[in-house]
């Protein structure tokens, strides 16, 4: 059983959901990779979900450019939390995934991170699934801890650069 | 058996289809409507679409807002010809889903009119029909002729008012 | 305890976020509503969050019109996901809003729904909260199957129309 | 006697229109092309059309970048269902030419595929000829099912990456 | 003979060419108005701007909304100073019909005004006559101070209400 | 004295004006160039479009990027034709400067060319000069019908490489 | 001598002024208002702000709908900071006149705020003011606590409404 | 004691914010710089604006990209003129930024200047800073003096080149 499942509609979208797959790693949950496409392998796609829905899975992660349907025909396949991450490609730079992923009818939401937010993807399944594992709570708040003491580290490099 | 099939979302959508309707009706050729969501009802959608191509339809006609993603899933599961028409709903005024039904990934394609555009969809469909049917081209010619004298007639107008 | 918090930054936000809390009642989730801004009150916003958190609260609802960053704030201030509605207000109709909220920077997700969508920022804190219970997953799948019924309906009302 | 007239308006989009002519080709539908401006040429443009109707063609793709009014003018010449293809090119990337082709005004449609997405141009076309080719559908039927046994060897390559 | 040939695609667009046609009289320009489609009847308008051309007119206003490809098949057909004015309507609110008309291919240009900017087409046309005409340019001028005029009695009637 | 005076804001708008450039002297225009800006040199530029005025100049060409006030500020300055000519630079990619040149307020007229449309911003100044210059017209039929030729030309490549 | 000056290029933006006028009254700062454009009545405008500067004037603010010039203009002819307010006119709904303020070229900037922002333009003034005037800032500080106390009687309004 | 502070969300900003620095140095002014998150380590910028505030700091120019909230987090801190500066990153080229910078909701301005312009971000600084001290005053307008002379000198160069 997986926790996450995330799913892209072209393995040419792999480098923007590296960075999703690195932070799932990095928190040490369980997840599955799948390709497979709204269009072109619309009956697998939906066979995908329902399996990952019936073995336990808890959150879903689809990422698509251009009119990006992934992540609505997938959120309507489940009642699972499916994120939406819109991947800059072609010649609207992800503002088209952007609004087909975000501007869903009412009734079927996706959460939606930003264009080729790859990593924030990631971060809000491990908010999800940190509701109820006070274990992965705790890494969130020393994963925030880290970044914010980066930023100090920061700083100072910059407060050399401008003497 | 019908040979134009149209399907929309949501019966919100009617008032733009209505113009589709009507051209439908005027070149007197066989359709069925269908209110059937890309994601309330995603397997119903699905079933409609090959139950029409099953029974011999020729040309699909899918009409959606916002996230539209009716036209492309209609045409994941045909290859029957499928008439995009984005209609203009919520905030961002059609925009989202003119983008939602144009930028089909390769492979799929959606043949996609003007945000609004129901009485284009409809004659696109004609236009369609007409490359096997002498009669109906005929017809289109004349409805071409009547356009063009419309205008004549208007432009008489415009003379009197700015005299 | 409440398990979700809805915040708004200005009053005239209601009338979106009514839908929101109509659904927070449809499903007979504990919640409280807050009006708090990001600039006007933005320590008494930080107190609000962290307040929520500690006694239990399980995901929190924010939503801003124009430069809206009050979901990024309260993301800012804890890590439960947090559920960014963007609302059309202003001159630039909410795409303003969309983006200050989306497009938020690596580390900081906020789970974006589509302008005005306040019934789907409701349902998405459902589903979220569904993972863990499965009486509300139960409610949720019974809620699908309304919304198909009733476009079956419409579907109906639709055939009648166009006889 | 050809099935599809490929028009465009420089020899600078035919990079684009390489991907249409690549499809027509894999599908052995007869076609020509021609590089003919609606501003330039215009003339010759429309004797081209009147021709290619004439000779008994039956689908027309027209491609153009910028204020593309080609694909609006050869669908003003003709009753053939006539496709237009935006090319990205000039300071707005393609957004232009997409506007100028897909909000023709009622009467005289143009069925619009994606900002350069040459290759569904040519496949649009094919769909519409296989109305009356049962060959044609056979082929296209399987071109599918290719295109989905492509996604099932990137998904492995995907499984073999993640490890 | 004619100095000004004003053409608009739809007698709808009449109600914003009606301030050209103001400014037309008010500088006792001589000038025609015609209705005239780049679409629905494309040979008519080409006949109409040669008509023009030939009676030794001088300048060509052309009005037309969407895909506006009217004020560009009118260049295309003359070497004479072509003035496109594009006009809101539909869901693109005049956008569409904006970039459609100024972003002309290199070889054939358009004088493109704003959107809606009835008064500015007539304007600009009179500038151009001008060149050759010392009575119109002194009227120009004497024209340019009535408005400057009219800003100081504005000015006043502010001054008044602020008090 | 010059028939065309051409002024930009900054050196770095020359690579686009240049093209202007060229089309004057081919068509063996007199002109004289101007650096000088809106903002930073504001009185300098009002001296010399008032002295290009006065040695009887007939037409200008503006060109300037992001907010660009020139063409406004230089037809604010003359009743000659003034040609705005958006330059592509900065985060916007030259919307912001078709904006700025193309909605000038009611009174004020720029005939606007398309964004870094350098050929174009000169061959319209060629068809305002030609109204009153017999030979000019001749050379800018002479021009058109070579743009002509040079499509046959590059139709017969095409015609090679799809071979 | 008065502290700001308020200038627009037309007193049909005087609906969004009276804000701005509003705010500075409440202050007790001293003001002037000035109905002058920056192409009708360029020459005027530039005197204007000359005789403020000269007189001991510390702040303009500037408002324009469109093409927005004015405030560009105005930076142009002072060392002053200059305060840009974008107003809603037109088919672009102030988008055009937001960036047409804001994208100022490299050494003249504005001070721009959002569009129809007349409030935070006069409070923008107001801050500016402060930086030298104790009794001003403390002003200040009141206000933004009375903002706060406000958004807490909404909230009680809210809690009301929600029971 | 400094009188100006700029602050940047993340390091990666420095590049734009390095022609701010450079500016504030040429003009000698005191300033200080900081890298501090309005997201990541929101209570440590709260905290820095309050000490430069309490220390008689003057003036804050706060740089960020994306969902940019920290000019108006900073706005929210303080009641000194705030400069806000989108920086262009992303996908949305700096557009989100611009957005979610100026488009402040009434109460809490932020000054924001052009996508990337860090220099204009430094010169309004002074321009403010200048009110109240004449000899930056002078030095600005010798500033603007050399500006002038540089477009002579450029104007000299093109010059050159066109002949």
């Amino acid at each position: 059983m997986n926790s996450v499942g995330v799913v892209m509609g072209s393995d040419s979208d792999f480098n923007v959901l590296e960075a999703t797959i690195k932070v799932l790693k990095e928190f040490n949950v369980s997840f599955e990779v799948k390709v497979s496409s709204a269009h072109r392998t619309l009956e697998r796609t939906l066979n995908w979900v329902n399996a990952f829905e019936a073995q336990g899975g808890q959150v879903l992660i689809a990422g698509a450019g251009m009119a990006a349907h992934l992540p609505g025909v997938v959120a309507a396949a489940t009642t699972l939390p499916v994120i939406g991450l819109p991947i800059k490609s072609g010649a609207l730079d992800g503002v088209d995934a952007l609004y087909a992923i975000v501007q869903m009818p009412p009734g079927i939401p996706v959460a939606t991170v930003g264009i080729n937010a790859g990593k924030n993807a990631g971060l809000l399944a491990i908010q999800i699934l940190a509701q109820t594992d006070s274990h992965l709570k705790e890494e969130l708040k020393a994963y925030r801890q880290k970044m914010a003491a980066e930023i100090e580290t920061k700083d100072q490099a910059i407060q050399e650069k401008i003497k």
